[in-house]
Order: C-alpha cells, then structure tokens, then sequence
C-alpha cells in the first residue's frame, strides 16, 4: 500500500501508478479528499518496496502481510471512504450498521404467484431484503435445477418476476449467479449479486461479477477455513468492488455417526471476520441447520455472534416447496425470528460500538 | 425397555430382571409411585422381545433404536422422576430449569490466596458454581499440569481450598477428574465431578466416576460428533447415574491457512441435544475460542442457542495465570457476560416452553 | 434406467423417449449392437416407473438407488460399450486398463523453453501424457495466475507451446479449464480438459466442459465427500460424455497443530471409488503433500491403493519454479517413481483382476 | 537437551540435575559410553539456558523446539542407544528395522478355542506378533465388551490365554489396556501394551503403562493432527520409556453424505512421523478400512508409504466374530496380504535406507 503526500500531483501519483506496472501489478487507486492511497494487487514480496518511497509526492509504503490487504482493517484505516467498519449500501438498504438486515423468501423461485405471496409474507413481517433462486446450485443433477435450467427465456422472466416483486414491496432483491453466462443477464435485474457457497473458489466468476460493480453477497464455501474465504473475497475486491457483504452458511460436519444438521454453524467465524476485515458478515441459518426447528436459536444466536443480519428461506407452505422444503418457516415464523434477533440486538451492540 | 403393569408384584419385577440377566444383560430398574419400569442395558438386538410381554406383570416392552437409550427423550416419557427437560440438582443449584446457571473460576488452582480471590471475584459477577482444576489434562507433557501433578499431599490441600471457598462463597464446586485414581479423592471434596473433552472416550473413568452417584459435567471431546457424545454418556447412564450436565466446548478446525481461534464451537449441537435426550446442555467458550475478545459474543451466542449455562475461566489478572491467560476473562467481564445473557435468555425462554 | 428389448423398434424407442421427456426428463440413450438403454436425467422419483414396462419394446424399467446412476457400476452392466472398468482412450493412451498412465508436466507454463525442457525430461522419465497450467487457480489474487491471466493472446500462445510439445514429444497434452469463457479456446489446443479441484462443484463449468466431448480429468474437491464427488462428476455424464478421469488430490486436514502436509490424501477412497462406478481413477500426490520429499512414497501408496495412474509436477529446477516449486520433483525422481510404481503395479494387479 | 562433557564427572551430572530439579523440571537422563545427554521435561521457556552452559562438566544447551523434544530426530543424535530409526524390540521382534512385522489376531478373545484356532492361522500365514482384545473400548456400553467386562477372574484367564497361545506358536503377544486398573493385571501376561485411539490423549493412562518399561503400542485418535500425537506420546518417553510403536488408523471422515469406510486413513502422516520422530510407525488397516475388501489394497498402500509393519484383525469365519465381523479377514487372505506386503517392501526399501 502506497500513502501518497496530501499534496501530491496527479502526475506524481501516474508516476506510482506506471512504477507498480513496470513491477507487473495492478494498482487500487482510491483518490480522497485529503490524500490518495494505491493498492497493490498482485505479489509484492519481489518488489524493492523502499524504492517507492524515493519517489516524489509518497509519503509512505507500507506492506500488508495478510493474503486480504485490500480487506485488511489496516488497509481500510488509510483508505477514505471505507470506515474499519463498512456499511455497504444495497439498493437503499445499509448492511452492517447498527440496524440489522433480513434477507428472506422463497429458497427457488417457482411461479409468479408463490414469489408474490412470498415476498408480500417476508415484507410483513419485518423483512428488508428479498431472495429468491433463479439458477440453483444444485448437489444432484438430478435434482431441480430452478427455472433458469428450462432456458434463458424462462430465466428472464423468473427473474423478471423478481424485480417486479422488489418493485411492489420496495424491497432490493438478491438472486444467486451460478455461473459466468449468467452475469450479464441477473444483473439487469437485481440489485445484489450473490455467489453461493459451491461458487466461492471459482475466481472467473467473481471476477466476471465484480466488474458489475453491485453489491455482492459472497458466501463462505463449507470446505473453507476464514483465512481462504477472505482471500478469495479479495478477487471481488482486486477488481475495485469492495461492497461485499459476507455469508457464514456452515462448514462440513466432521466425526462419525448420525447427521443432525445439514452443516456445522461457524459462528466464532463472525466476531473473528469482523477483527480482520472492514465489510459486514451475516448468517445463512437455513442451509447451515436444514431443518427447520433449529432456525429459531441458530438465528438467534448468530446475532448475538455479531452479525450484521440473516439470510432465511421463507415459504407460505414449506410441504410445498421443490426445493429444500425441509428447512424453510413460514411468514409467521420469520416474524417471531426477526421480533427476538432485534431484542438480542440491543444487548449485543453496546459491546460492540464501544470495541 | 419394560414397562410393567402397576399393579405388578415385587415377585413378577424380579422374575423380569432374572429373565433380562439370563441374557446376558443388566437391569437398570426405576420403582416409580405408579408403575415400574426397566431399561436394558446391553446388546438388546439378540434379545425375543415378544418373550417378555408375556411375562406376568409386563404391560409392554418397547426397543429404542439409538445408542442412547437411557438418556433418550422417549425412555424420559416412561421412567419416572425423569422429566423430558431434567434439572440436574448440583449442589442446591439446579441445571436445565429455566434459570441460567453460570460456571466460573480460575483454569488451575495455583494457590489458596489465588483461588479465594478469584472466587470472590466470580460470586460477586453472579456466578452459581466455581471451577477451579487441580489435574490438568496438558496436551504436552512439558506444560504445568496442576497441582496435583506435584503429589498427593498437593492435590489434597488444593482440592481442600476448592472445598472451602465454595463453603465461604456458598457456591457448589466443580473439578475435573483426569484419571482414575483421582476419583475417590476428589468425590471427597467436589459437589461435581467433571469429566474433560479429552477422556470423553475414556469408558473405565466414566463407569468409576458414574458410581460416586454425583452430578457428572461430562464435555463433548473435540473430535466426536453427537451420537457419539451421547453413546459414552450412556456409559454414565448405564450405572444408574443420570445426573449428567452435557457440555458443547468446541470441535476440531477444518480447512486450511491460518487458525483464529482454539476451536470450532458447535452451537447448533446445543437444540439438536436438547431434541435427543432430556439431559440438561451448558456451553465452554473459554477453550472453544481461546481468545478473551471473542468471549463475549460466544457467550452470547451460546445462551441463544438455548444452552441453560456457561462455564467460563476467569482471573483477576489473566497476564499472570499460569494456564490458559490468554482465553480469560477478568470478574467485572464476566459480569458482563452474565448481564447479557441474562436478558438474551428472556428472548429465547418462552419459544423454549412452548415447545 | 429403461432396457429395451432387442428387437425393439426405432418407433417404440422414440415413444418412450418422448414419454420421458413429457414428465419434464431427458434421457440418456445408449443403442448397442444387442439391445438399446435409455437413462434418465432428472427426478425420477415422481415417475410412475411401471407405466413404461407397460409401453411397447420395454423389457425392463430398473431405478438405481445412488444419485450417480449413470456412473455407477449398475449401470455399466446394461449399457454397451461401457464395461464394469471403463477404459478411457485420451489421444490415444488409455486410462484404466492395466497399464498405467504417468501425467506430467510443469504447474504453469512460463515460457516455451522452461516447457519443452521439462517435457522432454518428464517423456524421457516414461510419462505418457503431458501436463501444463496456463490459467491456473491459485488462492491469492496476489499469487502467479499463470500466462492465461496476461490477456487472451499470450494464453492463446501457451497454449500452442502445449500443442507443440505434446506433437514433438507424442504425448497427449492437458491443462486445466478454470472459467467457462476459457473452454472453446482450451478445447482447440488439448487432448484432455482438466477440471480442478476449487472448480469441483462448478456445474455450468462442468456442463460446458462435457459438450466438448474431449476426456475430462476431474479432480474431487478438498472438501467433498465421495458421494459428493461422483454426484457433481454425473453432471458431465449427463451430457452425454462418459469419458472421465476421477482424480483424488487430498482433502483438508483436520485436527489442531502443525500441518506438515498441504492436505489429507484420503487414498480409502480410490478402491471405494472403483467399486462405485466404472470410471478410472489416478491420484495427485504433488498437490496433496505439497512437498517435494513425500512425493515418492504417497505415488508408491496410491499405486498399491489401486489407482491407475498419477498426475506430478515436474520441474528441471525446483527452486525456479514460479508456482508450487516446493512440491516440483526432476525428471530424474519422476523416473524413480515410475519405475516403483510400475512394480508395485504388477504386485497389486492381479488382485484386481480377479475381483 | 544438556550434553555433558565425555569427562564429566558423575558429580558434575547430578549438579546439572539438581539444577533442573531447582526449576521445577525433571531430567531424562541417557548415560553412553561415550558422554551423558540430559534431556529437561517440564516447561524451558522460562529457564536460564545460557545458565546451564557455566556449569562445569557442561559441553552445550539445546533447545528443542517442538513439544516432543524427547522423541525428536534432534534428540536421537546426542542421545545414545537410540539411532535416527530407532529399532524397537518387543518379545524378540524388532519393529522398525529393514524387516517388516504383522502383527494378526482376533478383535476380541472369545474363546480359548477361538484364539488358538486364530493363532496358529495367522502364524502359517506369516504374522509375527498376536493380537487379542480382552478389555474392548467400544462405542456403546450396550456392545460386546469384551471377556473382561465379565470380572477380573475372567480377564485373567483370557490373558493367560493369551500368553499360552504366544508361547504354543512363538509369538510374541499385543492386547489393549484400556483403563489404569487394568495395567497391572494385563502387564503380567504381554509383551507389548497397547493404548488404544480412544485413550490417546489420557495421560494418566499413558503414564501408569509407560512405567512397565514395557514395550508400548500407542494409537492415534481419529480427530488428532499428527502434532498432538506425538505431543502426547512424549508423556510416555518422560517416564524414561521409548519403546514406542507408533501407530495410524485413521481419523474421523469429513464431508457430506455416505461414508464408504469407518475413517479416513492418513497416509502422508507416515512418512511425516518417520521425519519428525526416530519411533517406528505401523498401521492398522482394519479399523480404518471397516470393511473386508478394502483391507488388501489399504495394507500394500500402508508398506508402499513406508510403514514398519501393519496390525490386521484375522478371524477364521469372519461372520461368527462377536465384534467387527465386518471388517476380518482369514487366515488365507491375511497370507496374500503379507505375500503383497513384502513385495512392495523390496520397492520402496531402497529409498528409505538412502535418505
């Protein structure tokens, strides 16, 4: 990371710019009011960093050691207009503030009628963000792949559906991207772009999503330690999109015997991301339980973890549901998860704002 | 399981349990005021079942599929004096009820003065039972391991000092018993006897420990999934000893690069627990994080996952303890943990009665 | 899976196609010299499976119970052409059979020179089929992403060095497909696409990669179980293309401490997988130890565990190495452990043979 | 480590000792013919070391940096008697040398007909050592116990069993020791003590049966890295015994979905210990494997990984087994597995004895 002088030129500062290419990195220029500070994207261990500071108009060159530096609390303490603790703004609604975000509907999008009640549900009780699956991610190909799998003109309307949803109940809408020919196409429609978890390693995609310069919501891959999930993050960030909302969603069970949950919760994961990096992390209680009486406590206790909100899958009647119907609540039920989420709140944050 | 008509005779219960030693099995006999009921312990699977019903005086005999038969949510719906959420009466204090019970005290007991000052420090935080280790299970063999490694005399006088701090402080103790030689000694002076995640396996300690007839806090070992947990709880079960606090205190890290914190803690373990058996469930967040800034919101989190308590390391001044300084907490942190948790159980109680 | 009796018509086996398609399928057509099966993609579990032994020209209406049904060993006894141990031919050396197959290669192409050196050196060891990585996946946006990340003409140019040396050599060539924008051009220059192993759960990827028709290597994921692994690889069948190589390269380690191996090479799973389906399977012990010294005794031990082949990476010198240079053997150690392998084989193959 | 001067007088060596002991530590004294090394058990890093060098007698310091200081390849170099590939004799076998060891048996003793028919089987087949269980660690309290859940008298004959069928068919004999009361007792009638997965980390265990001076079979827990095994291995060299026979057989499965076997067998852990550490390693296929048809291909794998030697459950008529049926084989299958075994040996022997 290169401090540049509060006065320094444009010129001097093309000068760093050109110097960290000739070196073959990419440079993240983040101009502020007061200064300007360059990123390094790329490996820095090769380059002669006091060279730089020989340079006119830096002030400092600093290395970060962490494989996350443009995620780094370090870095965000440098750069103007990310505060150590970001609040990222998704279509009117700011996630990782002291207000909590819910992300709630259907787990696939299956008609224009059942994504309406739905989303008329979660907004009643309390919701502020709609979900919904165009392209499932699906273990089985045997399995229902969501509507975007009967082809793109189903796609689209599936998708269509959904802004129009978002539209009628004033909520900004998420939809996950599966793969790289769908970038284009979801974000005409959505305001939040998310990576599902089976995604987080595949760096074409978060790169090809990235440059859509909307808000990501990237999910934690269930075979992924936090030092790789935030590396990875990184690829979002390396392309100047740092509005990245993270997603803890549970890691693979370990040890013998039955299975009780779906995945095991990683909720010390919470407290530790928000040490290391500067973006907001919320809970997916519904794929990490997969059943749904644990919904209730496992939401619960991922606000008192610390996150800045959940993402829950919600059905009018889960018996129904193609997919995953196992682990949805219903509208109701959301309400009752929300109503204790915001008390638990209220005892968490002081803890918090005062850290 | 056996469940005998009411008015069945003396004569006809012992012809049953006759009949279940025969086969090789033992009985593990409940006289309740209305009707007595026997539970097998053993391999039932080469067992005619039909045989006993009919026995004179046995009304039915039931098979319990999981390993953990005596401790599983249907035997509690038979057997008398055992509720499906059972308090476990732990020196006046009882665990499982729907007040929170809060464990506290130093990891090792490293001297009188140490151990009285903290005691005082934790009962003034509002905590219900002091802890306070005397054998300590080290994972090197070059670490301190207590003073009871120093000799018998040692241990004595520690485990004394344990005794009467809980006298002065009106608190129950705890301790943990590491092998099997330190039993009788330490059921002499403990009101609780703690069995550690790393002799969970260890089904010769469980069976001695069981026969001392205290209350046993039994902790998850770090590699065991929850069937497991339960199957070796069973051995405590099995020798007529069902006064056992289950404790989640974190599982092994998966994944590669950097470990933040000690453990994984497996919260979602807490409900599913509390689904298959009736025993009472606290959570260890000292030696799942392993990091003092992340002992807040675990404690948090674990309350609301609806744990009924917490047993958590505590030192006056954690720079010095010569175990584990860098997992404690000081008595007016604690203070805080049990203030927020307090308010976060009246959240997440009466969902918990309802159902 | 629908059998079709041997003098069955073109008309009957159209009728049942389109049967299946009407219940919202696609079917997986085999017409052997003998007979015709016909597979089915999708959920079968909503078909009513007696109605099609109803139709005229069925014989049989089998359901096969894994989620990999078009891979599993049930299915290879009915489908022509592919026999219980199916020998994939990739640019004319087979996978599968008793001889094994020795892929090596450098991890990224650097230049024409580095790669013509090492190719010559890995085909004078014994290889048979030539590796090389031109996008390559790697954990930090900070790291090498090898010549495929300098822009589409100088990955284009790596890639004819690839083809070059594979003629000059007589060597089939592959190299890893990391995004779906890669496959068209990586299609044109390789014999065999590789699939990675952060790319395992990648269905788009997946599906695009199968309509090539070219063998797939098909590396399982670190964090994925067997049935896991053989359910997302039944994407490619789905497609049509059975011509897959299963690669095992280690899992993520677990347990607390030091990790003196990059992963866990989980080597139960390579006779597991030759029980479950009919498809070869090689293992790579480069990426899975991540050290130069473990290489020859893990090659020795997936030999003996019954793999048909390996994938190394090979390196004139090591210590150049842009990528992974830690784990690179010489030519001349890539000769040592063929020759190993190569005995060990003939000690282990009989085995096989009569099972 | 202290080594002494090859002059230094025996009062010198005790002032060192007293010295050690003044800090709180004990010392492992190794007295050659050449000079005294004096290894420090107990907690160094708060020890003067500098301190050390002025005493007189004293030739150096070293610190050893990993918490199994006393079983380190370091320590081998000094410390006499004991060769960077320690040879571990046990009833006349040596474990460890260029000459591989099997050591065969029945699960559980069930019979003194059972074990004598098992023994003479295994020893035809070309087995060195015999196994038997007489105190069984299983998973349920409602399980097989073993005989000597049956009373002391019962556990003593099954011993002397034990011992006859050893001296009958000259063999050295192996059976677990599962809790502290037993050692005594099975001490008596063995030649080597086994610790078993589920007590690898009780200490007070591994203390009580490293005072036999007796040679030690100790196993590795499914959850622990290979760090912490040797870590609690070190318990038993502190008591002055290294006769340590090292072994794997597996950790717990990671993943979603079917498992295909009872653990993950970690192979890389072989060459590893064989790095770190100067004990011989063997490795128990069976347990690992759980199932019959894997053991051939998991037992040549072992060897081809370098390992001293193997431990195979063998039962003439594996479907009367009382315990594990499931995963024995006959005494026919157990002499191909040798036949394999020492094929592959000559393969990979070569390599090991270069390095």
């Amino acid at each position: 990371m290169i401090i540049m002088e509060s006065k320094a030129t444009q010129e001097q500062i093309e000068q760093v710019i050109k110097e960290i290419r000739r070196y073959g990195l990419k440079a993240d220029v983040s101009k502020g009011a007061y200064r300007t500070v360059i990123g390094l994207v790329g490996d820095e261990s090769t380059i002669p960093f006091t060279h730089f500071t020989d340079l006119p108009g830096v002030k400092e060159a600093i290395r970060i050691e962490t494989p996350y530096k443009l995620l780094s609390k370090e870095y965000s303490k440098f750069y103007e207009g990310i505060s150590e603790r970001t609040i990222v703004e998704a279509g009117g609604i700011g996630v990782g503030g002291d207000e909590l975000v819910f992300i709630a509907g259907p787990c696939a999008v299956e008609s224009k009628q059942q994504l309406f009640t739905i989303a008329e549900g979660v907004k009643r009780a309390g919701a502020h963000i709609l979900r919904g699956g165009v392209f499932k991610a699906r273990s089985s190909v045997h399995s229902f792949q969501g509507l975007g799998a009967e082809g793109w003109e189903e796609a689209e309307e599936a998708l269509s559906w959904l802004y129009e949803a978002g539209k009628k109940f004033e909520m900004p809408v998420v939809t996950e991207v599966r793969g790289e020919s769908q970038v284009d196409l979801v974000a005409k429609y959505v305001d939040i772009l998310q990576i599902g978890a089976r995604n987080m390693y595949n760096q074409d995609l978060l790169t090809k999503v990235a440059k859509k310069n909307k808000p990501v919501l990237y999910k934690r891959h269930f075979g992924a330690g936090v030092e790789e999930f935030l590396s990875f993050a990184e690829y979002i960030a390396a392309e100047g999109n740092k509005n990245i909302i993270l997603c803890e969603r549970g890691i693979v069970p370990i040890g013998k015997g039955k299975q009780y949950s779906r995945y095991t919760l990683d909720l010390i994961s919470i407290p530790v991301i928000q040490q290391e990096t500067y973006l907001p992390v919320i809970v997916d209680p519904s794929h990490a339980a997969g059943r749904r009486e644990l919904i209730f406590n496992m939401s619960c206790a991922a606000i008192a973890s610390g996150a800045s909100g959940l993402i829950i899958e919600v059905h009018y009647n889960p018996a129904e549901a193609l997919v995953d119907g196992r682990q949805m609540i219903t509208p109701d039920e959301l309400k009752d998860v929300i109503d204790a989420c915001q008390r638990i709140r209220k005892v968490v944050l002081p803890k918090r704002n005062e850290s």
